[in-house]
């Protein structure tokens, strides 16, 4: 059974700075909530889980202190989800450890400029995922990473994708050494690059694009090529464009 | 000024058996609002202005029938809007009209089963229309391209991209011969595939993929090579991806 402080912890945590004082964030549904319990460098640290899920997940709940797992109804769980509709169970995960720290030398990594939508930002997070870029430099006016719709749209990839939240201008600068793609719509044809072994890719913001003095001289442009109307292309897909070739 | 009644009228149009009723759809924003204004086969209906946007649309408002345009103020454009950020100005616009039949032959089809997600399905309307094509087919069980969230997704792209809702086991069989391609986990090489000058590509729902009766002998499976871990893309992404190579 549900009681009211917890609630109110949960609700709370719909803020970016209680998530950040606790160190924790949200998940919800079953497929999100499998694959952060299988992650070994996320700790749970609350389940509310309903009969229904307990019932098809005996031997993942059987393995949890028992103290972590509070049952819920459907209507306690309406109560405390962010979803429209709440689904099965909801966890509160400390964030992720991750013990190599993020660099730009020998490999590729993404820089996301002002990326604003939390869907788009959690799509981006699960594409890198999928094409196997463990790395994600957020400039400090993207959306959180740990704000429940960017977990949700992530798709479990937080716990192996690592997100940094720094300058970007200032992270180029500290990799001065390090090659630099920009996704612009006047740029070359990205066919016509050759696959990456090392990189920083840039992406810019849903309606401005890339900021200004990120676009330095020696810089590649990388343009999708268009063959219809739109006038652009959504974030995500364009990154997944991108990396989809590029990886 | 607003009037009760133009409020309890564009409230109703959230319901899409109402917007079915008037054949209308509500767009907002001055970079879609824009786009539908220019488009030859959309007729405005309202526009629902404020003083900013119409001191800098002074000849787009002046080419409008006066009857159309109603001045708002934020507050009252806040009670009509279906944004969490009101953005300047609302129109309500009859739906749009297509000369051309849709077709499988000689051209490139998309066709969603079950693409639930009002995002995505905006989403990937905005991916065909970058592509040039301008066709896609809808089960019934996808989300509304009416409702506002897809309207706003798809910037302005159902103006030139052209959906038929339909039963796709009925739209394959009418079009027995045209290539069929659908975007599966299991399939071959997206990039061992030609590009295409005829064909349907089938996109399946976020959670569930394709529907079995739709994978018939013959047709072919394309898979987006994975390198990392994320167990699946997002279906706009892989939408994009995928009409990235063959188009």
């Amino acid at each position: 059974m549900l009681v009211k402080s917890q609630v109110k912890y949960i609700q709370s945590l719909s803020q970016k700075k209680l998530r950040e004082e606790e160190g924790v964030f949200v998940a919800e549904g079953p497929k999100i909530i499998n694959e952060l319990l299988a992650a070994s460098n996320i700790d749970i640290k609350q389940l509310y889980a309903t009969e229904s899920w307990i019932a098809t997940h005996r031997t993942v709940s059987a393995s949890l202190d028992p103290g972590i797992i509070t049952l819920v109804d459907n209507k306690e769980l309406e109560r405390i989800s962010f979803l429209t509709t709440p689904n099965e169970v909801l966890g509160v995960f400390n964030k992720p450890s991750f013990t190599t720290p993020i660099k730009a030398k020998a490999c590729i990594s993404i820089l996301l400029d002002t990326i604003q939508d939390p869907g788009n930002l959690g799509t981006i997070l699960r594409c890198a995922d999928w094409f196997g870029i463990n790395q994600v430099i957020c400039s400090e006016e993207c959306a959180d990473i740990f704000s429940t719709k960017v977990v949700q749209s992530s798709m479990g990839s937080i716990s192996r994708v690592q997100v940094l939240y720094t300058d970007p201008d200032v992270f180029l600068k500290e990799n001065g050494d390090v090659l630099v793609y920009a996704a612009l719509l006047d740029g070359k044809n990205l066919y016509d690059y050759p696959k990456l072994k090392e990189g920083i890719i840039i992406v810019g913001n849903e309606s401005k694009g890339i900021r200004a003095s990120l676009i330095r001289e020696g810089i590649y442009k990388i343009t999708i090529p268009r063959k219809g109307q739109a006038e652009s292309l959504n974030a995500a897909v364009a990154t997944g464009i991108i990396l989809s070739h590029l990886t």
